[in-house]
């Protein structure tokens, strides 16, 4: 089946104060869905003001991207916090997103869990269900992304969420559809044409090849690219222009 | 002129994480209105939740009380923040307990700036603007809380909104109508009768004796008690006790 | 045995601003050793300050109570920070509270890592072996306060660290010389009187019964009293009034 | 005249968890003293003790560089905190960085206030009494930079601190001696042969002329230029080269 249309992703608006970080302005173009810092892990007002402007000059879809609140670990680090701690921590990141999106006049459309609680509420269940009891009590038709048979995602749909499943264009997969941890080598597929090339058969063919060998099936409706690497605008640029020679229309979920 | 009603609010949901502060339990059943702190100078996403579920089961409205980002200072001291960092900043925390307010069930229905922003707000034009501007993008039916004829008084009306005039009923006035400063003797009213008997005078009558003891003249709309200190559910009862005895409606603005 | 002296300590200055917590002022008069907190997890510069004074009044010695960077959990949720980020941050935080001791003109005799961190260094030698090591790379005459046997009193040894023994009043103990989890009943000692029985025949006799009805043998140097309920100064003082009138001497580890 | 020695100085150590900002390493083969960021305003733990091993390396001398509590604003916007709580945050964050630095084997011996809290306590004489008071206490051995003439450059002599006097290369000055506001134009001395020889000339002649065209006299020790331009390092490294020349030793006060 060649699908008819798929999502491009990144996570955008990590910038603090002082602090510039990441390749928005060179991303934006390329993107159908901006996943927007909500100030816990990484963003601050006037950054997720400047970001959501730049997300509807451009035409992409805002997402929010709550995460632990640890600045200082970009929110990296696994804080064992109780359910109840993340689900409000991730109501109050919508909310104060979702403040920023009204006054500019964009409606939110997604939510994506950034770093160590997208990694925890991927295999921890209990995690998975607060944040997707919190998106589903703040606005039941928000989208959540989540790595496909995660936690997250069963929690997500057992909340009554559209859940998009996501495909990391920069990273090596296991046979079993995990991605191969960063420590290990050849974790980081850095090589544009390869991630284009990857990208292209797993949208038109549901397939991927794991870094065992094997050929992996999977089904996904969004792409992410990871911002922070230099290396990132050229990926994204590949894995576009990949797509768009082959007609697949690059659109953020719910978009039709 | 005799009003038929008039609002009691106070500040509450000034507790963060293992901290307690103020007397919300006491407060709650008294007022009609509840400032809600926001995480910037108090608060945090549980205790706002916990705030706005005890909120609604009293009846209370909601209201937003953003404050400068200075948890160690509680917003007391002035940030010499631009007006785009104000204005970023109260969006961001109108927009949090916003998210709270909808997974609640609850309807946000006013703002009042707290402290130092406050009083910052109230001489400062540029800061009242960001933050009357602020509101109104993000939805212009939000009540303001203001003192009367102060800079953020005429920011909120020239910006569209309603804004509820307020007093305090644990402070001294100036024959001007600004507040004595808390430095000076005499600046806190602490005798609960004292105070109602101040506050059903300024409601029926429109009048209160300056601390130099000149009749003041003064419309409000809502009646503020600080709730940070141990005899504020006295002076809120008393108050309460004497506008009930008189058949003044306690009710919050926008509520008829 | 007969122990001539034993230590009794509290975790103290953990207010933070315009927020109050624990029974400092209660407890003071009947401490020798004074755990301050260092900012990560609470208190503030003012209160650390203030409570260095305090001690230094009382002739309580001071130690630094260095936990994780989480004060809205009040450092009691482990944060998966890498050993080099636990090491850097108790290096932060012991030199922040030694600069107010020099200030003070107060010596800082000793360490206590706070809740999560202690827990968390109890089993996880690389977490314990970076706090050890940062305690010896900047005052290698400072106490470290461990649970007897934990990984934190072995690494506090390899690194050359006098380490004091610590046991708590107002805790039950399994069988094998760790503490009853709060969240099972029984785990709270709340009687003083009881309190007092036990720590007596532990400093006299070296045994404590376990909550299994066992007698267990443990070797300890101090005592700690957590200061965060009620009835803190309660216990504390019937454990000081009984080793008064044995004539066990209450006095801070490495103090003859 | 002919100046034996002058100083180099900039600020350092401004990282702050995955976010990098400044010239670190392009600056320290340059300096003779490295102003340390020490967590309020810029740098965390395993920022400061990378930057002072940094320093250890390079020879340079290290300092303090303690700001107002204020990360988002990066330390540039004033807080209106009270000399209380600025003397208790300075000191705090001396015993930080000191904490580090006595674990790396080095030795801390200046301090140079912050953006807005340099600029505050040049003319707030209770900001500058609490910063020179907070230092003394500390170690009374501390230099103090501070600009010639303003209220903290006379607080650190009346508190007994040696004073170095502080010019900038990258700023234009008025006949007064003051820097030309920022905001001006003209405020900034970008051209690297011209801030080298305006230094020069400061150093052996004592004079520079101010941007009304007045000649300026003006004794100083040390001279800033700030980091965080990508021009910082081409000035500080024409202004060193500059010095070399003429056989000006770069040298951190008090080293003789």
């Amino acid at each position: 089946m060649t699908a008819a249309q798929v999502d491009l992703n990144s996570d955008l608006g990590e910038s603090f104060g002082a602090y510039q970080i990441g390749y928005d302005a060179e991303l934006f173009p390329l993107l159908s869905s901006a996943n927007v810092a909500c100030g816990f892990h990484a963003g601050d007002p006037r950054v997720m003001e400047r970001t959501v402007r730049a997300a509807a000059e451009h035409g992409a879809s805002v997402g929010a991207h709550p995460g632990f609140r640890d600045l200082v670990g970009f929110g990296r680090r696994v804080i064992a916090a109780s359910p109840e701690d993340v689900g409000a921590d991730v109501l109050y990141q919508l909310g104060a997103l979702d403040g920023i999106c009204r006054s500019v006049g964009v409606r939110m459309r997604h939510v994506k869990p950034h770093g160590a609680l997208y990694n925890h509420a991927s295999t921890d269940t209990a995690t998975a269900e607060a944040i997707a009891r919190a998106i589903a009590s703040f606005d039941a038709d928000l989208i959540l992304f989540a790595l496909p048979g995660s936690a997250l995602h069963q929690a997500g749909e057992a909340a009554g969420l559209t859940v998009a499943r996501e495909a990391f264009a920069d990273r090596a997969y296991h046979a079993d559809g995990n991605l191969v941890s960063r420590r290990q080598p050849g974790a980081l597929i850095t090589d544009p044409a390869e991630a284009a090339e990857r990208m292209y058969r797993l949208v038109t063919d549901g397939t991927l090849t794991s870094i065992e060998g094997d050929v992996l099936t999977l089904d996904i409706d969004t792409i992410c690219t990871h911002s922070d690497t230099a290396g990132a605008a050229d990926i994204v640029r590949a894995v576009r222009r990949r797509f768009d020679e082959a007609g697949i229309a690059v659109r953020a979920p719910g978009i039709t």
